[in-house]
């Protein structure tokens, strides 16, 4: 099963604040699976991660947003983190970015706080996901149905809840990813 | 007008990661206008603030959520910053408390990420109020009518964006408070 993901490319879109376990290990999991995986982020230059409740470490950009476009890659990964997303929600080609994954019904995979983009991309009616627990009112708001289970799969959109469910979380990312578009991932 | 709150006292809800200034700042004017003004926090012992981008001083909690209901205080403050409302939405008393300061008409102040505790208590749907921005759609998600202005004031409810508005927030938030109930503030 090593080499599932042969010729597949990823995106991670991330900004200072990202949980850094939430982007190194399901990336090191893509990777040893055969994927490509790129950083994207708003600017060039490294981001800082957060890490066991303070600033972590710098971690190189490989590619801005206005370099990229979903038709570039096959899947997207969001991480968390409280300030990450938090951020990322209030840059427009961002949102458009994460949108266009869901209008080409790619595999979306986001952990912990990443699901605040989803809210933002509008592409939430009729959903079903988990997150971190404290952004469960947004997302039911937002029109999607919440779960408390480690990992929640839904037609190509894989959710967890925090970095306890990555072992989880990355064996449902890299099935998603491995089965390709999913004609219900969509926007609304 | 430097006595106009004499007799009030003023309920300041957070946990550690509250952005320092929208505690301190306000609190400062509440005192100088007469008010007294307790820090309420989840736990006994000091809690720490966020202060420009990183990690800032320790503050010593007045009170536990335990010990205090909203008949004992004229009004509350919610201070921002974006760890301390995501920790705090996930306390069903701090969310109760919220709750009944809206339940008795009592004026309340948000500033921020603060707001993020009404969208958990579910006192939103048809009030006006302001942010930081990146919260915008889950407020209005949440059946708020959300506006970009330095301080909007709705029948006892104050909110505003972010350290800058202070000096307009200081203003309204004082206004309200020595009005006091405001027959409008109430829960859906």
């Amino acid at each position: 099963m090593s080499n599932q993901l042969d010729g597949k490319k990823v995106a991670i879109l991330a900004t200072n604040g990202f949980e850094e376990i939430e982007l190194t290990n399901p990336r090191e999991e893509l990777n040893k699976a055969g994927a490509e995986t790129h950083l994207v982020a708003p600017d060039s230059g490294p981001i800082k991660s957060w890490d066991d409740g303070n600033w972590g470490d710098n971690f190189d950009v490989d590619k801005t947003l206005d370099e990229v476009s979903a038709s570039d890659y096959d899947s997207l990964l969001l991480p968390g983190g409280v300030m990450n997303p938090d951020q990322l929600r209030m840059n427009s080609d961002a949102i458009q970015f994460v949108r266009d994954f869901f209008s080409d019904g790619k595999p979306v995979s986001a952990i912990c706080h990443g699901p605040q983009l989803l809210i933002e991309a509008d592409v939430l009616q009729g959903r079903e996901l988990t997150s971190y627990p404290s952004i469960k009112t947004d997302l039911k708001n937002a029109g999607a149905r919440w779960v408390d289970n480690e990992v929640v799969v839904d037609q190509g959109l894989t959710t967890s809840r925090s970095p306890e469910d990555l072992p989880a979380f990355n064996d449902k990312m890299i099935e998603e990813i491995r089965e390709g578009v999913h004609n219900e991932q969509m926007t609304a």
